[in-house]
């Protein structure tokens, strides 16, 4: 194998690739990241036993030359002192290997040699047998979860609900994730005709696929298997195990009728809701309490007793049904419910004594959000 | 006591000052911060043991008013959560305190109260007898420290040499550190002509020293003690315990003749030998093997049977002696010295098999490092 690639390219990609890679994996090869040169592109692939990229680099990017490959062939490279030693390099650079695995990094007057190993033994993908399939927007997704992951559990105790649950059905893709103190759900219109089918995938690889860099490319293909799903976008796929179990029914546990119902400005309200939130460390569960004054004014608290106590009034923009509010919950959880709604206003349902809040954007049903209050 | 101040401005120097408050001392009221409100002006005092910063803020700044004192007094705020608030806050804030010590910190419709301590219960700084008293350049005196201070033993088993020699001399300081691996010394032209005195300063100090921002004085004043030392400059004051304790004598070990003396480019030789520390996790001490061949061909050279070689090819500017280097380097070391080096060229001069080297900026006798070559 024996290639010249633009290095500032090579390293962004070797980079977010090492971040993927098992560093104590019982298969030393997983620290590795495996380097296909073709006769028409490169291809790198880096993960973990959960999670695989795969990057193609094409010899040409915009019209201009990036990779020439004058040696097709293939090896795997330890990534860490990889990426560390790309990162010091000048922008050209030539890469090659023997049949040893002895792999050249060469760059004007300094040589690098490196122990390399074997492609064949990296570990090779399962033949994935396609259950459905469906194209959706990149953008879009990657909004829906960022506005749902956060809610996942981060306690392994229960594995199912450390996943986002993915419903595909009738133009419709509904994600849900919900650590059993909170949830958050949210719709997105696809085409999709097929028959309903619902998935839990890791949160930690729906967490790459948001930060995927430099895809390029507008929408990204969705491929659901057995017990696997593979996103396609332009020059990178990702493949992704599934989360085996049956997740909880969440159908049930949205109210639905409410006592009292405020409309908010959302930045105000999470500027508030974060000030609260600043003697948290403190003690275990943050409590901030809600208050409704005046019929118009909500009053945010925080009281503990070692540090000092916060108190700040808020003007409400709209009070529907009994005006009176005085519940306690956790700050960092309504913080977080807060920090994924965009529009101006949000809504704020509150459904009796013990019963879970219901927070959404003003004008916009398809994205919900349910908290449990705290007993005080 | 009662003020309103720009809040930006305060949060600003409340952070610097929470930096070096105690966390863990045996004495709670050193992790706070005292906030004393004068007639002309608020004074800011936070510190440790060893250290301690005190930080005025005038009413006026460059003809804006950025300080109201509304009623003179004084009080110690727990610093940690205090400060995590205030960067939470709008930019105009009234603080005020009580006889009982609760602080109650207003903006707009946000209302906080803290539990502050006696301000008569913090350390006083004990009345020092000022032994010499001299004016230096603050970024003069900046960049002396930072060329030096790196050296200092990061060990505490000679607490001696965890502090900075600063020696006071005929117009001259000298600064000098070494960790009896290497050695770093600088001279700095100042106008004293008093009797020669030298002192150790802790490098904690000195670090704080020179991370203070806004001081916005082009010079300090430094005054001596016998177990203290005082840097003074516009709106802040700086003082640090001494260390005690006898200083080794470096003069003796400074090389008189050399075997080989080549100049090289400083940045490139940098780049090089940090290229050359990629694999230094790799080993307990990071070789780097410098060779020299073709009489003008510096090799810069590490091995790791593990990883693999790197290996690379600089040319020397110029060699003076004996044309002909094979010795081995702590790369970490090697490093740290050149990067104290701003100007162009760098001449190394090898004295012999284990030797200390000499490193030294090209035309400057001000500056100079030692670093012990190692077994190999």
């Amino acid at each position: 194998m024996k290639f010249t690639i633009k290095n500032s390219l090579f390293t962004a990609i070797v980079s977010e690739l090492h971040k993927i890679c098992s560093t104590k994996s019982l298969l030393p090869i997983l620290s590795g990241i495996k380097i296909e040169a073709n006769k028409d592109s490169l291809i790198l692939t880096g993960g973990n036993s959960d999670l695989f990229i795969e990057k193609r680099i094409p010899l040409h990017i915009n019209g201009e030359t990036v990779v020439e490959v004058q040696e097709v062939g293939n090896v795997v490279v330890l990534s860490r002192h990889f990426v560390t030693l790309l990162k010091k390099l000048p922008d050209e650079i030539e890469i090659s290997s023997d049949d040893m695995q002895k792999v050249l990094i060469k760059s004007g007057n300094i040589v690098t040699r490196m122990n390399g190993l074997r492609a064949v033994d990296y570990p090779k993908l399962p033949e994935i047998k396609i259950i459905h399939s469906v194209e959706v927007d990149f953008a879009s997704l990657t909004e829906v979860i960022k506005q749902t992951i956060f809610a996942v559990s981060k306690s392994e105790a229960k594995p199912i609900l450390t996943g986002l649950k993915m419903e595909f059905i009738k133009n419709k893709l509904i994600c849900t994730a919900t650590d059993s103190h909170r949830l958050s759900c949210r719709e997105l219109k696809i085409t999709f005709l097929e028959e309903a089918h619902s998935v839990v995938v890791p949160s930690k690889s729906l967490a790459e696929l948001v930060h995927l860099k430099g895809s390029g490319s507008a929408t990204v293909h969705i491929s659901i298997a057995d017990n696997m799903i593979v996103f396609s976008a332009e020059n990178t796929i990702l493949y992704s195990v599934l989360i085996e179990g049956k997740y909880p029914n969440t159908q049930t546990l949205i109210p639905t009728d409410f006592v009292t119902r405020i409309t908010m400005n959302t930045k105000e309200l999470i500027a508030g809701i974060d000030r609260a939130c600043v003697f948290s460390e403190e003690w275990k569960h943050n409590n901030v309490q809600l208050t409704m004054i005046d019929n118009s004014i909500l009053k945010i608290t925080t009281n503990s007793a070692g540090v000092g106590t916060i108190e700040e009034r808020q003007r409400i923009s709209k009070v529907e049904g009994l005006p009176a509010i005085d519940m306690t919950f956790d700050g960092r959880f309504f913080l977080e419910a807060l920090k994924g709604i965009q529009q101006e206003e949000v809504t704020i349902s509150f459904c009796g004594v013990m019963k879970p809040a219901v927070i959404r954007p003003e004008s916009d049903v398809s994205y919900m959000q349910l908290i449990s209050p705290l007993r005080t």
